[in-house]
């Protein structure tokens, strides 16, 4: 153990610049452009799991972007973790509101900005660390252990629930540990227990063959960006900010008295929370506190709006077609398909003959996922974090989506840990994301301490 | 008259080069791209009227884009008749949806394909030859002639004015003769008689200081888009299409009986307009035509919005902005400052306290006009069509907006004559603008006609 720390903190740079190695690759998942620098951080994972000492490492093909996997079973008798990550990252647009260049990480006040630098590259790499360490010193690891790192999280993992089926046998764990969520503060650790599930669309609008000259065509025919407001507003109520899809929370078990309860104690303040985002205040769904609405509630939002003249100066059209992208988070037991088609159908219903409307599902639907809080792995992560930040962690339900977490818990049935490192102002899928260093300092000593606790909780 | 219209059909070819060498200048006035553009465009105007013979041309700098004029006086007690164009053209994006290269122009099936060809270089061209036409053979023209030439039509001619009120001595006259507006068919010819104004803003709704992880911040905001989205809502009634800002209608001049009557002859079928331009059916203010919603009815249009992520592909992101532009075209008595101001101060009264708002109103403002259709400038359109297309014009409202036209009618206290070339599928403002050859060489000859009817109309 104290070899395991005492090389974590020996190498502590030499494994910064490995990091910034990885961060410089611009592994953005979304749409074709990054093919090559996908294939490149791909290879960049091999490397690192080879060098931790792992066997059968290999970059498995999918019909989308590739999974690397390793493995280390030498620890006969023990259980067998899975630690899952993702080497892709989110779009870096609007770059004009970087500070810094998101693909030259840049250490700045203890702070390590990068695109991906919290999600997730730089808490996959605590775990390729800390296991290396442990091989380098100690020449095993106290428990058997398998790495799986995707490249199409941020697209909503396509592909992985095909891989995970195919290969559950090479797969088989018992516990799954995922570093991709966040703590409330430096100081105030927090394990998550709840993570929403996600269906992501997109509405089209059509009222027209071309873009007409509003002067000659306006007040004629239905605009199309008026038609596609008239939808959104009609999808949530401007008031009580509660969704208007029917039947969109017949399937949400309601949060309990208790759970309410535990959730109250969360360190949250409204005030500072709109401060640090630099909002004028807080708004939700009615009847429910900021700290429900994002990890116990599902939601309506939308992610982005376009049509017609959007560049400089005036143009007088009247637009032919507008769009929006669309996404709701969901809680445990809501069906993402199930809450696409309900959508799907209510905005068919609700759009005037005017107009033609084309509804498209993206292939990322996610379910939310609920983890019980007294599995081994469980119990082991809130002793780590007491040894390492002498105080019990808070537990709670994270508003973001790691839909595979659901997955990978039905396919191998194996419960999940969610031991994330991130800060509530990393700035996730936004400009300037960065990475506290001494997140990935205290991580690597967390996920030191979780082993040594997960071999001795199932030691028999 | 006769060597006239001789020379005018001898040259057709040789003139549709030129025009066509006209049309290949990119002179788009918005923004500052096509700066030099302008300036060609400006220098190609002078050389033309130079070519005509007329007398102290000169190309007039301007704050933004410059104005040519020229002139000939040799008409000794005969009115003056003063005609205006413009040589500058909207922008032509989406660029993937013309057919043809926007400033290579093209004919096809007798029609000329290019940015500007309709709006305006097309028709103010047809001067240009007429008056050639007139000096070359009969050394003289009928009457006093005065050629302005602006470049900022299509941005609200912001600086035509003042050009104006520092040259009522050398602008005056007696009628205005724009080619600007267009006919109902090739063969049914049409003198408009009143334009729409417009005002034209943009709103920005902002919630953050950056965009936000939809899963980690969604259902904890307000989300931008969705409150733009009711603003725009509670701009139009979706059922009626009434504009609902408060004191819009308060001075539109209600249309006469006899009015309504006058636009019922117009040859229009709804099906067939809807068909022409794709739409599934007509949509517009309840309780009126369709002829009385493009021309005489004041309309509210987004032009175009924006927010978020509007790329490829999904991103789960919180958009912490989003902007719309809005039009309202106008009818007489409107007053374009007054409306702007009702619309800021109602968007400002609805949003709600969650963001954060703001109102630009661009520098385009324009006045709807209605012109006397018993001047002598009108009396001799009306004989000139009858000359050339052997029928009565029908007499129309247009729906499009030339500010300038209230404008130079007020400073210059001259009749304006709307004697317009295009057709209505001449794509204005979209891609794939074109004008008939057969509307240029009709015009060729209304023109002719127009300024023999107008010299008899006025002789003493």
């Amino acid at each position: 153990m104290k070899e395991v720390l005492e090389y974590l903190e020996t190498n502590h740079d030499s494994m910064l610049e490995e990091l910034k190695e990885y961060l410089r690759i611009p592994s953005i998942s979304t749409g074709t452009k990054n093919t090559k620098d996908i294939a490149k951080a791909a290879d960049f994972t091999q490397k690192q799991l080879k060098k931790i000492g792992l066997k059968n490492v290999k970059i498995h093909k999918t019909k989308g972007h590739p999974i690397v996997y390793g493995e280390w079973l030498g620890a006969k008798g023990a259980p067998t973790v899975l630690v899952y990550g993702h080497y892709d990252v989110q779009p870096v647009e609007p770059l004009n509101l970087w500070n810094t260049d998101p693909f030259d990480p840049t250490v700045k006040d203890g702070k390590l900005f990068a695109r991906g630098s919290a999600d997730d590259k730089g808490q996959v790499f605590i775990h390729f660390k800390v296991l290396e360490a442990f091989m380098k010193t100690q020449g095993k690891m106290p428990v058997n252990v398998k790495v799986v790192v995707e490249g199409e999280e941020e697209i909503g993992s396509p592909n992985l629930v095909t891989f995970l089926n195919k290969n559950k046998k090479m797969l088989a764990c018992d516990t799954i540990l995922i570093s991709d969520t966040h703590m409330e503060g430096e100081k105030k650790p927090t394990i998550t227990y709840g993570l929403r599930g996600l269906t992501y669309l997109q509405v089209d609008v059509t009222s027209a063959k071309g873009d007409l000259h509003s002067g000659t065509f306006g007040g004629s025919i239905a605009n199309p960006i008026q038609v596609l407001s008239e939808i959104l507003v009609k999808c949530k109520d401007p008031k009580t900010s509660k969704v208007k899809i029917p039947g969109f929370y017949k399937d949400v078990v309601p949060l309990k008295k208790k759970e309410r309860e535990e959730l109250a104690k969360m360190p949250h303040s409204d005030q500072k929370f709109a401060k640090s985002i630099g909002a004028k205040k807080t708004f939700g769904e009615a009847g429910y506190t900021t700290v429900e609405r994002t990890g116990s509630r599902p939601t309506f939002e939308v992610n982005g709006i376009w049509g017609g003249h959007t560049g400089d100066g005036v143009k007088t059209v009247l637009p032919a077609e507008a769009h929006a992208k669309v996404s709701m988070r969901l809680v445990a037991n809501q069906d993402p398909d199930t809450i696409a088609r309900l959508f799907t159908d209510y905005v068919k219903s609700i759009a005037p003959d005017t107009v033609k409307i084309n509804v498209t599902l993206y292939d990322n639907n996610g379910n939310a996922s609920l983890s019980p809080i007294d599995s081994p792995g469980m119990v082991a992560a809130q002793a780590a974090v007491k040894k390492v930040y002498k105080k019990a962690p808070f537990l709670t339900r994270e508003g973001g989506s790691i839909p595979i977490v659901a997955d990978m818990q039905k396919a191998l049935k194996a419960a999940p840990v969610l031991l994330g490192f991130g800060l509530p102002d990393d700035n996730l899928h936004a400009p300037n994301e960065k990475m506290n260093i001494v997140q990935i300092t205290n991580g690597y000593k967390t996920v030191t301490h979780w082993f040594e606790e997960y071999a001795k909780a199932t030691a028999k």
